[in-house]
């Protein structure tokens, strides 16, 4: 099965879902500085958001690029994914407006959890589908980040319910850090493999 | 004629209608956990349509991967299927916000059966175009879901117009249901006919 | 230089303001079927404007598959006709929201004209890059529809300024029922052309 | 790497923030031509960015159809050049319903900035990555507008900040009006290029 039509309807929902979330920046009404001070718990929001989409975004390229076909299942899988990811734009908006009060910060960690939980489920089909010695599955390898981020944000869920929300966002901040900072290893065993390749 | 565009196209739209949905659920103003408790009906509708537009997107994506090309009147047939469910995000707004009530169900439920029959449309164009011995026609195969899903979304209908719309309801996610079930018969046509392909 | 960053740009605007045209069509309040009758000249206009963009997308679909390259200029070309396209769903608010009122019915008429008007740029560059033999210039012939829908919009305007806003109305109707008759003169062009390659 | 997952994205995301910014053309209540009177400054501000967006696309185009490959830093370069991209329907906005006000305008020009530094960076990127003689190095030349349109921006910022923002306002058409007179450097070295692979 083509690989193509996932990716470019991911990319479709990704860039929307990246795109609408700037639409929760109401247009202040005030034309003085003091009128966008307000602001600012949503603008952190967004900014947030926007790097973990952008973070989604970069893994699922990487992932679909050493991957050779889809199933069925695949294709649920995928959807599954742009469902949680696709609640974003209101977590985000609920936790920005209530400037990250208790139960909406709660709730972006628990959304934060579920697309998390999403993306594993999505890349164990994959790896399924190719095989424990497929290029995928050497590129993905221990995936050291993939397994300690879900407990970055349960730590935050935990120290929002706990009343610490700052403390919470701080976890969700540093996850998407962990994911910002280059990882060299999937590049690398590409590049070996289109190496490989054109090997005689 | 060329087939990209239109699977392009239909992959915007589709990807725009699956997340301008969740505008709908308006973030709360309360910032207590109670403030979530009036979305249920909205986001349960929003779930149901999510999973409706992803079910046609998997169709599109495997109906257009079974043919070989396209015509005038399957693009027209196939922005007519986009109009209906473009409809859907306004159908599904109005049934949640008014926690399931008579008229919106059924309206829900009628926007269901004319997306099915715009679906039909399409599908006996692109038959009619490829032949009744293509790989197309093979892979549809006798239709059973294709041809029992409107009789589960006329039942809805029927059922809410009596004032049971949560029996109504019950019949949508039914029929939801029916197709998330996974149906190897496409999977295998295709992979069939990719084997012989490649066969000398 | 590629054309298939344009299409892809193009199918992109065009499926958002295919959709986001629905975001018109405010959710009502009331759960009686009464409540959506107040929509029916909002409903109306967006009909007319899903058939104008399929129809724009359409042509834009075929007119692109006949040429075979695109220079700066034709891009920027493009972006002019994209330009008038995004401005619909707004004419297309004002006309429905005002229950096709002489002002409104005659600003609608107008953007027409102007995408009519940026789609002749469009096709006069890509046919001067292509010259009068090519394939283009031969697919698209003498444009009797291309010259005569103008003429359609501007008695429309002409009609609604009268104040004969409906008059005004059937004229646009009737120009994009022109454009939805089939036409197979370019799709045979098309077709012939390909025959010819495939010859030896 | 593969370039094209890049492009569709970008695509997808600069389709959704050049049409969304027309949904700020909030529809007037008055079906009087006067009604359309206050909307000027948001009709011209839309204009303006707009065009802005449709420059960057364009440009964009260019440089990807020079690059050979991508990597992991062009990837986050990218997000980063569509993240202050995403925030233009915000600040066009802002100044438009503050006609032009002093703080608006100059927030405007600042992301406007903001954009050109982060082009900038991507444009560094991937100069590197392809090394000084290649294509991309060539077809980039001096960059003369990219070099002096920051000068631009940074004008119209200060005068806004000494009240003059229609001076200010002045200066970002002037830069917009820089990028739209045609220039046939990088598409003559990118034909040049392309004759060349074809010559035996």
């Amino acid at each position: 099965m083509e690989k193509n039509r996932l990716e470019a309807f991911s990319d479709g929902v990704l860039a929307i879902i990246i795109t609408i979330m700037v639409l929760e920046l109401k247009v202040p009404h005030g034309e003085e500085l003091s009128a966008l001070l307000p602001l600012w718990p949503v603008s952190l929001s967004y900014v947030l958001s926007f790097a973990y989409v952008g973070i989604y975004w970069n893994n699922h390229h990487h992932m679909m690029q050493a991957s050779r076909r889809v199933s069925g299942s695949v294709l649920w899988s995928n959807l599954h994914l742009l469902f949680w990811l696709s609640l974003l734009p209101f977590t985000t908006g609920w936790m920005g407006e209530n400037h990250f009060a208790r139960w909406p910060t709660m709730l972006y960690g628990l959304n934060l959890m579920l697309c998390a939980l999403a993306w594993y489920i999505l890349q164990t089909r994959l790896v399924r589908l190719h095989g424990p010695d497929s290029l995928l599955a050497r590129a993905i390898g221990p995936d050291k980040k993939g397994k300690s981020s879900p407990l970055f944000y349960l730590a935050g869920v935990i120290a929002a319910c706990l009343d610490h929300a700052y403390v919470g966002l701080a976890f969700f901040v540093g996850a998407a850090l962990l994911w910002l900072i280059p990882d060299r290893r999937m590049e690398r065993v590409l590049m070996e493999q289109e190496a490989g390749e054109r090997r005689p």
